[in-house]
């Protein structure tokens, strides 16, 4: 069986609160995984039997995000760029995070095989 | 229109790293989500086409957890408690979070209302 999983990329060069940058994750899993949904429902599946492994990565700045997203895309994943609404502690349109799959692990891997995990 | 919104809801008497809280968070996220479109998926629907509100709250303990819980279920709101896994922060099958809809906005707000924004 293929390992899948689903990774999400936060910038560490903005500031947010805990609880904020919980939410802005939870906005990147949730709108990659309708992403996938729609375009390969398999992945979906089968990452749901093995467990939803789910990846919180980070990198440097927005231009390595847009970097990561557009690497992303020219592999054919499902990929999505979070916004924040900016009500409260961003500039509103603040991209935040990224988030690519549920995805074959080996072919995410290829995309952010490089980054640490978020501490 | 009704107003729908998710809840996650944290506890803060144990100690993670933010990616593993997001990462926690996320997992809440997606899992509540599929118990609704099970259930509701019509509350599903409307949340998407509202912008997928979440808010993410903290609570004291495995107690107040459990308890918010039981409360959701009693009231027939989709709800979910997270347990990590256990292979790195956290000894296995520890308790970290609720997920609570998407479900009408003054339905949860009975569950969580009095709760604070994780910070």
């Amino acid at each position: 069986m293929v390992p899948y999983k689903q990774v999400i990329v936060v910038r560490t060069d903005i500031e947010m609160s805990r609880g904020k940058l919980a939410a802005q994750v939870a906005h990147a899993a949730v709108t990659a995984l309708e992403e996938t949904r729609r375009r390969r429902p398999d992945w979906v599946q089968q990452w749901f039997e093995e467990g939803q492994k789910k990846v919180v990565l980070q990198c440097r700045d927005l231009q390595e995000l847009l970097q990561l997203y557009e690497k992303a895309k020219s592999l054919g994943l499902p990929a999505v760029l979070v916004e924040d609404a900016g009500r409260t502690e961003l500039p509103p349109g603040t991209v935040t995070c990224l988030g690519i799959g549920p995805a074959p692990e080996e072919l995410v891997n290829r995309v952010t095989g490089h980054l640490k995990l978020l501490r």
